[in-house]
């Protein structure tokens, strides 16, 4: 019996799979004293919003080793994953030579929150025009004009000023576009 | 001014770029006593070539945060991949969620031996056919037999009886099937 192979759909990590904004916020709250809100990096990224004195430390944070490991998971996203995964090739595609610090952090924490997926399909890669896959679903608009299937931006406030690709706002969304 | 792009190349890590089999094979002396020569892995896995009392330890040392990090460069492999790096789009792709404590080791090993090669185009993944490429230069058929593009396999003792792919022996063999 013939059958038609699953499509593959590529799943960013930080601010797509795990709330890492939220993180970095509460952490800047914490070393500096001072709360910023989502809405305040509204368009822009986290280093726009804050001073230019404070910028390296913030990215400092991401070096830590196990700054990846303690991430909230984003709203719904285990219940959708799972059920997609059933119906679809399902890959995690995360930029981690970006903060090549963290790889292992961020493979514990796909083993401890999304148990499911077969971690022979985690890919850990820096630019995602190497990633082969039907759909990427990214909040990054320049790792989705890289990608050659079809880019799916997963609202972020940092991107919420973009208007180059197809949205979604949240998981229940991703249900609707793949599951319905 | 239209430029043709580059084809892209990705390389195996283990096997191709560094020499795992042999570091591996001097480990099992040093552990054991007994020297296991590369022509007695002729055709099998290393594990099919030492007693099944030793395979768990054998396995465990790939577990280990640093052996991937003092391999030996494979002959070559530095001056060719060099070369091939300026007319190719060269990505490094290796099955690292197999070896998931090997991350940073692996990431470091690259950053010495490979210094001109962009980090933002290594990907540690588990199957290679996640990898856009157009071809794939692996030593494993089962991850060149999953790869979409052309899989060339590069010769090691272990797929010495493999007959399903275009062969290259050494990285003088690959510099003249893609540099002449």
């Amino acid at each position: 019996m013939n059958t038609i192979p699953k499509k593959r759909i590529a799943i960013d990590m930080d601010e797509v799979m795990a709330d890492t904004l939220k993180a970095r916020l509460i952490r800047y709250e914490k070393d500096y004293g001072v709360s910023v809100s989502k809405q305040e990096v509204h368009g822009k990224s986290m280093y726009q919003a804050i001073p230019e004195a404070h910028r390296q430390q913030v990215r400092d944070v991401l070096d830590e080793l196990d700054f990846f490991r303690h991430l909230e998971v984003m709203p719904d996203a285990q219940k959708v994953i799972k059920e997609l995964n059933e119906h679809y090739d399902i890959i995690v595609a995360t930029a981690a030579m970006e903060v090549p610090f963290s790889f292992t952090a961020k493979y514990d924490w796909l083993l401890e929150h999304f148990p499911f997926l077969d971690s022979q399909k985690f890919v850990f890669c820096g630019n995602k025009s190497v990633v082969l896959a039907d759909y990427l679903i990214d909040d990054n608009p320049h790792q989705l004009s890289h990608f050659t299937g079809e880019s799916i931006m997963f609202s972020s406030p940092t991107n919420a000023l973009e208007n180059g690709f197809k949205r979604v706002n949240n998981w229940q969304e991703v249900a609707e576009l793949f599951l319905t």
